[in-house]
């Protein structure tokens, strides 16, 4: 298997190192043939080649079996005036490969529920996946921008909101089988528009139960009974918005991965945190969402369950036993901790 | 002063009743003539009018001092197909007013911050003020639906930014001088627009301090350090999202008042909760949003700030030493409470 490697910008390059480590082992142990590419993205890629995301980085992504990606931005190229931002090369990444579902599962793991801002009684339980449809909505809606006004529309269609709310129906049906389609159906015509499609898609799954939820109710109830909830479903904006509010919940933003997949090709994989300029360089960075996402690229870009298990396993084996990163309450540095989840895999 | 009382639907009535008689006692202790109409909007706008904001109401709003709002809306009228929907009532009530500053204040008193899903170490020392733009954005943009799509435009004029941005600005000297303005500037143009406008803004205000934020890291720097913020403006969709979110953090939403004001007329009060047409008619709701609604009015549209305070030193009063409502872990009737409050007043 072929993986393209974006290292991006801030600890993007130590944590996607972590990740490849890991994905390493993985083939040695294993016995499989992975071969790594690295390209540039996001700030790097303006700073060499004056665009956020090449034609060679292009190139690569399409031609690649899985992608994973450190992180991408930072204050040196974040003027909103200029004319180009590294934010651009992640959103264009994701319109090049047509990866419409971008999955968060948020999980508690005892030693970091500690950290949740959230009393113990509220994230007990807690199990969820959110799905962000990632490649439509206001993200990717006609813009304009005049002396006196801006617009931004946002659009969906049929077809975008059904293989979206779809695949949250197929992934419920391999958990608790429960799906809330996230909306505001009562100011939004394309969100009533997205009810009506999850309504209909829901009659194919008799045996998943269907919620929808106003997405500002949403955002209280992800706080007041979060382990109420399965597969969340939701659009691209408001997506943004609760899986950044939901990834608190963990206690630590340094622990949870996310996949960018259902495209034709490959799928991206990166930890939810951001590029995080300010500890950049000094060894310190939490690689476990970077690896906890190499898991998921096995399991969801390469077919290998087994050896996504593996991982994960050795990421809570880490947990229960070793020394963390700083943002854990520990004193490890990027490396350790790397090296921790390595001996767990061997 | 003529008042307009708009009860609406669900608990609405019950709330109403409870913020018109601390009205009534606050007249009759500072010797002021206040009279009071009620009309119908929403729910109840439409069973008896076909209109969730019928010509009459209209009429009254236009040509009153202040609103008192109980809430608006519940299943029995919520099908998102349906032609007229209560939420309408609200929505035309804002853009008729021009009311474009919808202020929310969070503080947390100390019998209610332990029902907060929150750690008390996160909640001590919160004390903010949210002011949502209320009448613009992609609430009040074109709309269009067809078949195989729907659109929602977002749209802003540096009008509506400036005047609802100056009002947090205004609001923040009168405080900490500290503003956040909340936006997705990495990808929305509108939001592009807003943060140049805040911009400019504040250096008509030297001596508060501007923030901007992402409206995905707003939503997570909410949970992890509120105390941080003073006033914090955004746009329609965005305020609609995080001060929901933001309510939480108070335990209980039955708390809670809020303004909407800025218009050339009445302002609007009401309650953050809504209809909870689960609980409406047993006297079980929890007046004290609507009392302290009613406090915000007599200080914002009135000009009665003392008697404001008096209204919310009585509302302190009964948090300490009165029987609350069972959102608060207590037994008391709405009248209970309301009885309370009036007593303290006098
Ligand atoms: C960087 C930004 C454009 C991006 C988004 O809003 O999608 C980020 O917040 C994310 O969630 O991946
Ligand atoms: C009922 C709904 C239209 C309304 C809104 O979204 O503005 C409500 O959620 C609010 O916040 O006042």
């Amino acid at each position: 298997a072929h993986i393209v490697v974006l290292p991006g910008d801030g600890i993007g390059p130590e944590v996607a190192s972590a990740g490849v480590a890991v994905l390493r082992a993985v083939a040695e142990r294993f016995g499989h043939a992975f071969t790594f590419t690295e390209h540039a993205i996001g700030g790097d890629a303006i700073d060499r080649f004056g665009d956020p995301l090449p034609p060679q980085t292009r190139d690569a992504l399409l031609a690649c079996d899985a992608i994973l990606l450190g992180a991408v931005g930072g204050p040196k190229w974040s003027d909103p005036a200029a004319k180009v931002r590294p934010e651009q090369g992640l959103l264009a990444m994701r319109k090049l490969l047509g990866v419409f579902a971008n999955v968060r599962p948020l999980k508690l793991h005892p030693r970091t529920a500690a950290l949740s801002p959230l009393k113990p009684d509220r994230t007990a339980g807690v199990d969820l996946v959110f799905i962000r449809e990632l490649t439509g909505g206001i993200y990717f809606g006609a813009k304009t921008r005049s002396e006196t006004d801006a617009t931004d529309e946002c659009r969906y269609s049929v077809e975008e909101v059904e293989r979206v709310v779809r695949h949250a129906f197929e992934l419920a049906r391999t958990r608790r089988r429960k799906v809330t389609s996230v909306d505001k159906a009562n100011v939004l015509e394309t969100s009533r528009l997205w009810r009506s499609v999850a309504t209909r898609v829901a009659a194919d799954y008799p045996d998943v139960a269907l919620e929808h939820q106003l997405v500002d109710s949403m955002a209280m109830h992800l706080l007041t009974h979060p382990a109420d909830y399965d597969v969340i479903v939701t659009e691209n904006m408001f997506g943004d918005i609760l899986t950044d509010e939901a990834s608190v919940l963990a206690g630590s933003l340094g622990l949870s991965p996310s996949a960018s997949i259902g495209g034709p090709g490959a799928g991206v994989y990166e930890p939810i945190h951001g590029s995080a300029p300010d500890i950049a360089g000094q060894s310190i960075a939490n690689p476990l969402g970077t690896i906890l996402s190499a898991a998921m690229l096995l399991r969801h870009s390469l077919g290998l369950a087994d050896e996504a298990a593996t991982v994960e396993a050795a990421v809570d084996h880490v947990l229960e036993h070793a020394t963390l990163t700083r943002d854990l309450g520990g004193t490890a540095t990027t490396h350790a901790v790397t090296r921790a989840v390595l001996d767990a895999i061997q």
